[in-house]
Parts: structure tokens; C-alpha cells; sequence
């Protein structure tokens, strides 16, 4: 496995690779656990060569958010990268990804004023905008994303959309602990305690999920019900839940193929996020 | 010379002759004039396959600009471009470029508050995004613009750099009639007794540099002895003339390396620009 650091030989090194490789691209902050690497897995699987990128990209959090609190372990990272498979690591450094203040802003008008959206603006923007440099400096033929950050997987679908990027956007679905908790690398964060009851925001919205089932497509009363059970099985306080239509992101018209069911709750020291994308029957479509 | 009208097509037809072949890519409105023709003749020269777009983009001209006025004479491009050695001639539709409301905007939070930004609020940002598009469906290695949209020029290299694609941007110097007004297509708008008055756009800009050879380096006072002239020689309005750093469009501070003095001038059915970039003995760098 190669490591690369430097942007400029990154992009060299890519233009050539990208004449005779299908190229498949795991965009990452690090600090890998289950998700990242079913991500891996399945782009070894499907393309030529592998690029993982880990980069904890400081436009995508906000001024009081957990930047400095993100957790590391890069040796680790580099051992599973190379046991997955992965062909080429890019770790770059935040001068060399952004060497000059910025004169142009990616701005969202649209799915980024719900879920996580809402208490973190610019987050999303800080995401494409970190996406689209990443896309042209690595130049995938396909790019993998889990479902557990939902939103940030329907952004990047319209991104590549609106701006014809030639890039196959592959969404897999959320790894989850044996208990149902959505793996994620903020989940060490958590006390005994938390660990214990977060299983709790995966319950909820299943039980919310469940009305649909039974044909009580209601989404103010399947909010209230999961934010109601989140506060009685849990310490954590909540967010949101939405339930909303996807990937766009809109409130719920009958007329939607797929919903998206999410929630965010704070514990301590960790938000932690957890989402079920479902049909107008409740099925699971993800 | 192959023609293109499908976005799709173009983007496969381009996977597959980029691998093998360098490609430059000249963006045009069309309506080809001399200073197009240098454009693309240069871009022949320099590599293996040469690219150019026809494409009148809706998303950068205001409610009130002319975008219905805009010339068109296709059959006519179609001609030139096979004689200048074009490989493929993309002319794409607007339903095709735009298919779905965009979700996304790009802003740009510099270099678009002077010159022709002042007064085309969100034109930079429709250039910017339909040429983001536009390099995503054709992939050049190198991109050739004029410098007679010496603004535009500034921005394509700004987000070129900022979002990291691999493209070489080419400049090429305004290409003049033979009594110095530059080429553009909109000249076709002026009337005879304007064609005539429209030379002295270029001539006070001359004036206005002559200042800066002889040592008298005084934005304020450059700027108005060249409004003063225009109006004196033409019977265009004045939008503006403007002094400043280049490529970064900034008021000038003395440390910077090159400038820009440039016009933008209404006659009754065009409005006309045009620039000098000089350095600060006002020698012309470009």
C-alpha cells in the first residue's frame, strides 16, 4: 500500500493510475471502525484500485464543535487499510487541502436546512466543498458512502448530479453493533453508562418505523413517539427526529417513493446519529 | 469534426479520448470572431485533440442583460471550427446542462465585487458553475481564455486552484481590429457612428497607461482622465473604469506585480469592455 501526503504528487499519481484502472474512492476522517471498512471492502471488490482518503477536513466543523476532540489512531488506520486491501492511502495535510483563503463558497439551498443541517451550518458545504477537491484530485470512477450519515449521502448524490461529476456514487447500508447501535468512530466517547442505553436510538426508530407498518403514516405523531421513547430509555437529550422524504430531503408528501426516519441525540460527550430509510409501507429499503 | 449535443454522450465519448490523448478545451458562447479563432488555433497546436463548446448559458446573464439578443450564426461557427482543425464541436441544450433545479450555487467571495461584477450581480457565479460543469464533461488537460474578459480570466484561475482541478489555464491576449478595438461578438450590435467612437475605448486606456510609464502611478487620478476621454470621444456611458491588482482584483497597493486597467462602456444596443494588464512601470504584461 502506497501512502501519499503530498496533493500535487497525489493528483500526478491518479491521472496516470486513471487511464487503465477503474478507480474506486473511500472518502474518510479516520479512526476506522466496521463502517469505514465495509466501504473498503467493497470498493476492492468492485474496482481495480482502491484510494482511501483520511483527512479531518476543519471546514465541515463548526466553532464549537468537536475538531479538537475528533478521534486518531493513525497506525491503526494504515494496518486495516493495507489488510483491507486498499491500494493507495492519502493523508493530507489542512495547509496543502487549503493553501489559500478560499474565494469561492459551495452553498446548498436545498437538504441542508433539516437534520443535521440545522444546528450545523455550513457543515454540508464543508463537506462538498472538501468532496469536490477530493473528486479532482483523486478522480474516482466510483465513490462508496454508508447510510449512517444519510444527509451527507444525498448532497453528495445531487453534487455529482448538478455538476457532472463522471462518478458513480455507491450508498451501503449501516454497520451496526450486535445490539443495533450504528457503528461510529464518536462512539468511544461514550460512558458505560450511554454505551448501554444509545442501543436506544436504533429501538426508537424502529418503533417509529413501526406505525408505518400498521398504516399510521402520521410523521408529527412518529416524531413525538420516538423523541418521547429517546428520552425515557436515555440519558441523551435529542436533537431532532425527522421523518422526511429522500433523498430530498422535503417534508413527507404522500407521493414520495422513500423516507428517511432520523435522529440525533447528545450524550455527554458524543451526538451520535441514526437513520432507517424506508418505503411508504415501513419496508426497509437500505 | 464530430458534433455533440448530448451531455451524456459527451461525457462517455470524453472518458475514453482523454485516456490517450491530451485535450484543450476552448468554452464559447459562439459566434465566432478572430479572438475565438486564436483561442482554438492555439489549442490545436498544444494538443491532441481539441474541444470546443458552444453554449449560451442562461444561469449567467440577468433578467434584464441580453441574453435573447445574444448573436448566434451556427451553421457559420460550425464552418470556422472545422477549418481551424476542431475535433469536437459540443452544443449542448440548456434542458441538458440544467436538467433539475439547482440544488447547489457557487459564490465567490472575491474578485467578483468590481469591474463587471458590480453590475451582473451572480454573473461570475453562472460563469463559474457552468464551466465546473463544463470540465467535468469534457476533462481537459488545458484550457485556453482570452484576456478581453480579464475578470472572467481571474476567476477561472481561482477556482481551478481552490477546488484542485487538474487543468492547465492558457491566457491568450485580446485580439484587436486594426485600428485597436478588441474583437467581440457584441461589436455587431454597434452602429456605424459607434464602431467608429468605440476605438477610443482602447485609445483611452493607452492614455490612462501613459501615466503610469511616466511615473504618475495615481489610480484616483487615471481612472477619471480616462472616463473624462471616453466620454469626450464617444457617445457611450461609461460603467465603469477600474485600476487594480491582477489576477486578483483587489484596490492597488504598490507591492503588487501586475495591474489592470480596464473599461466597460454602453453604446445604445452593446455594451462593450475592454483591458491592458500592465506591470508597475506600465509596460504591458500581456
Amino acid at each position: 500500500m502506497q501512502i501519499i501526503r503530498s496533493v500535487k504528487e497525489m493528483q500526478q499519481l491518479m491521472l496516470e493510475l486513471g487511464k487503465e484502472n477503474r478507480i474506486g474512492f473511500v472518502a474518510t476522517m479516520g479512526y476506522f471502525h466496521e463502517g469505514h471498512i465495509s466501504l473498503m471492502k467493497e470498493s476492492v471488490k468492485e474496482n481495480d484500485k482502491t484510494v482511501t482518503s483520511i483527512f479531518v477536513n476543519p471546514l465541515q466543523f463548526g466553532a464549537n464543535e468537536d475538531l479538537e476532540r475528533y478521534p486518531q489512531d493513525l497506525e491503526n488506520d494504515k494496518r486495516v487499510a493495507e489488510e483491507v486491501g486498499v491500494d493507495i492511502l492519502f493523508i493530507p495535510e489542512a495547509t496543502d487541502m487549503y493553501p489559500t483563503k478560499m474565494t469561492f463558497e459551495i452553498i446548498a439551498k436545498q437538504r441542508t436546512n433539516v437534520m443535521c443541517g440545522k444546528t450545523r451550518p455550513g457543515h454540508f458545504e464543508g463537506v462538498a466543498t472538501v468532496l469536490i477537491k477530493l473528486f479532482n484530485i483523486v478522480r474516482p470512477d466510483r465513490t462508496y458512502f454508508g447510510s449512517k450519515d444519510a444527509q451527507q449521502a444525498s448532497i453528495v448524490q445531487a453534487f455529482i448530479h448538478e455538476l457532472n461529476f463522471p462518478i458513480e456514487l455507491v450508498i451501503l447500508p449501516i454497520v451496526r453493533e450486535t445490539d443495533g447501535l450504528a457503528k461510529s468512530s464518536r462512539n468511544i466517547n461514550l460512558t458505560t453508562q450511554e454505551r448501554q442505553e444509545a442501543v436506544w436510538i436504533h429501538k426508537s426508530l424502529e418503533y417509529g418505523r413501526q406505525f408505518v407498518v400498521d398504516g399510521e403514516f402520521i410523521p408529527a405523531m412518529i416524531v413525538q413517539e420516538v423523541i418521547n421513547m429517546i428520552h425515557e430509555k436515555t440519558s441523551g437529550t435529542v436533537d431532532y427526529v425527522e421523518l422526511l422524504s429522500y433523498p430530498e430531503l422535503e417534508p413527507v408528501i404522500n407521493t414520495g417513493n422513500q423516507f428517511i426516519l432520523a435522529a440525533a441525540v447528545h450524550f455527554s460527550q458524543a451526538r451520535l446519529i441514526d437513520n432507517l430509510i424506508i418505503d411508504s409501507e415501513g419496508n426497509k429499503t437500505r
